[in-house]
């Protein structure tokens, strides 16, 4: 007997028929005792429909973001009552529940909203009842009980929390991949798939640019200590369990995955005067407008003269804003010139493993420069190293890397 | 200076471009510091797409009304915050509001709720900031917070229980016809708008037959003492004030209207013996069936014998399910014969001026013969006379009737 929150994003619930699939699966691995929460998403394209509706009133309907809210809140609403349905005609006792229902209260940052407290009541009576709960994800209320919305991964969000504040055994999201690999498939055909991953190193790979999962259901789930069980919707195969350590079985992994990320831009400032604070300047600057700076180098240009060069990486989206703050700061500083890369891109490794083992960053440039791969700048944390590189040989480097730790492939 | 709840239904909202201009229309008439609360229903044909698609999943599916109601309920969800979007476009503040936000707190009737209460602090609090608040109709939450609907007439019954509640100056109901009618103009072209009508009269108007308001909400008017304004959604003209008395002007009309019914059947049991309980026999088998009676004639056959004929009317749509319980009483009362006739209709005048008239009744009954009209049964109440007559002398029979009461036309 254990108790799961099962998620099922809107591809999974996509059709009336897929919805009956759903019910059909989760009736037939349920064991006798089990209670069983599911968060679902809204139907296939219904987000899009209802934004399209609202672009029927105003072009721009996100400045309304409360009634966005309201609007796309109902999407989840149809789907659960739907698969509530389905439940009860397979003779499945069932009930459907909003995000206000389950309690989940959240600020009132619409559109965006943050998950401030789960009173999940409601759910645990309706469970002792032998009820299957279908839980609206992606959505809450805030304090005054206006629908709330969680933004970018907000129903993984919200299953993960739902599972923290029930303490359940284990949460499980369904998706279309069959779990997390070591790499992104479309980019390293060799990629294999995880068993299991810790949530730092979860994180560490999201940071650094895998897609599967969003951070954020990542830290909740760190935060209650939930497993995450990531696994295909359309196969009954274990997928990958994302948890606080590693079972025996996966120890031997020095690293996790290969992360890369194409979204990057690499900006030199040459010839600073290398005084205190001049760092602060550059950054507190991009920092006033949410321009994130990744990746920084401080070389030495001219010692005599104590000029500096500083190299520093941020994301290619944010480069137009980023630009007329730059060149005013490196006037300010008197710098000699200001260099903007865009063909960069970053390779990462990822895995707590290499915390006792020294030796990984040098295997990692070893493969770079077997296969040709030259760096331009290289940062670290406990848990990962990150390697700029050209952007068109983002592919030849991040296949050498993965071959040399994970040969077996 | 007024507080007034205007009620859009579905097909005023039926589209973005409609919603548009309902919006446009309400700002255009808004007088400075009147205080609006917009009632809205679904969109069009939302509901039916809806339920289209909860039979994609079992044909049959109000057997679950819970999860109706739940998925139903998202249908004046997107009409509200597509109008308040629509508001806040044209520069006017505004809010949307779910049934339940309103405090709307219904019974768990799922379907077919009664509203129990209406505590709308939230509405005045928005109200208080300017705002015109938008709020889902047919909508309330029973007291787990689950969302009921109000079944059919629910939006006007919402509406009007909320002028009540929160003691508006009058509620406005916009519809597809511009007023209440003497009579309904398809069947008698002469009809007449009418300026004025009482709660009692239209009570009775619709008892007997008259489709624009239900009844639910009119009771709910006279409940509240709130004035019902039933008016075009397309013009801008006055339509018909129902109200507890009329004012001056109109008190010269001895009825307010005909109202017609051919959703009739005629039963008669004849030869039953004429003894105390026979009534009681008979009629309560229905009831238990809950199936209505209306008029009822009980005429001797053969005093000697103290026999007696009981003739009486159902709703058409009753009569199969009637049909073996009359059958079955019949027979345990030893009865001749049972007939039933289904070409039969009801033709009623209405009006609270006829109690301190005598007469009326007779006019009817003369404009009646002069039409070569027969009739089969006659019933009457304080403020209304109805008559069965055959199905194919309706038009003449209501036609002459009206004729005589509104000579002018």
């Amino acid at each position: 007997m254990a108790l799961i929150v099962k998620k099922f994003g809107g591809t999974s619930v996509g059709s009336t028929e897929k919805i009956i699939n759903v019910a059909k699966r989760i009736i037939e691995e349920k064991k006798p005792g089990d209670q069983i929460v599911m968060v679902v998403s809204a139907m296939g394209d219904t987000t899009d429909k209802l934004i399209e509706l609202a672009k029927g009133i105003n072009k721009n309907p996100y400045q309304y973001t409360r009634e966005m809210d309201m609007l796309l809140t109902t999407g989840e609403q149809v789907s659960i009552s739907l698969l509530t349905m389905a439940f009860k005609t397979l003779g499945q006792k069932a009930i459907s529940l909003t995000g206000s229902m389950v309690g989940m209260k959240t600020d009132s940052v619409h559109t965006k909203g943050k998950i401030l407290d789960i009173k999940p009541s409601r759910v645990k009576e309706e469970l002792e009842k032998g009820k299957i709960v279908v839980v609206a994800g992606f959505q809450g209320a805030d304090s005054k009980g206006d629908p709330v919305t969680l933004g970018r991964g907000g129903s993984d969000t919200s299953a993960v929390a739902l599972a923290g504040a029930l303490k359940a055994d284990a949460c499980e999201i369904y998706t279309d991949v069959d779990g997390i690999y070591s790499a992104d498939p479309r980019l390293i055909p060799d990629a294999r798939k995880m068993k299991e991953i810790t949530y730092d190193e979860m994180l560490e790979m999201a940071r650094l640019g895998a897609g599967v999962m969003q951070p954020r259901s990542v830290e909740m789930g760190k935060y209650f200590n939930i497993p995450i069980h990531v696994r295909s919707t359309f196969t009954n195969k274990p997928g990958t369990m994302i948890r606080e350590a590693y079972t025996m079985e996966e120890k031997d992994f020095l690293i996790r995955g290969v992360a890369h990320d194409d979204n990057v831009a690499k900006i030199a400032i040459l010839g600073v005067p290398n005084n205190p604070g001049i760092a602060h300047n550059i950054f507190s600057a991009l920092a006033d407008k949410a321009i994130g700076v990744d990746m920084i180098v401080q070389s030495i240009r001219n010692i005599e003269k104590n000029v500096t060069d500083m190299v520093f990486t941020i994301a290619s989206d944010d480069l137009s804003q980023a630009k007329p703050i730059i060149d005013e700061v490196a006037d300010k500083l008197n710098a000699i010139a200001v260099l903007i890369e865009e063909d960069v891109a970053k390779v990462s490794i990822v895995g707590a493993g290499m915390l006792g083992n020294p030796g990984i960053a040098a295997r990692m440039f070893g493969a770079l420069a077997k296969a040709n791969v030259n760096m331009d700048a290289i940062s670290t944390s406990e848990i990962s190293i990150s390697c700029l590189i050209k952007g068109d040989q983002l592919k030849v480097a991040a296949n050498a890397i993965h071959k040399e730790f994970f040969p077996e492939n």
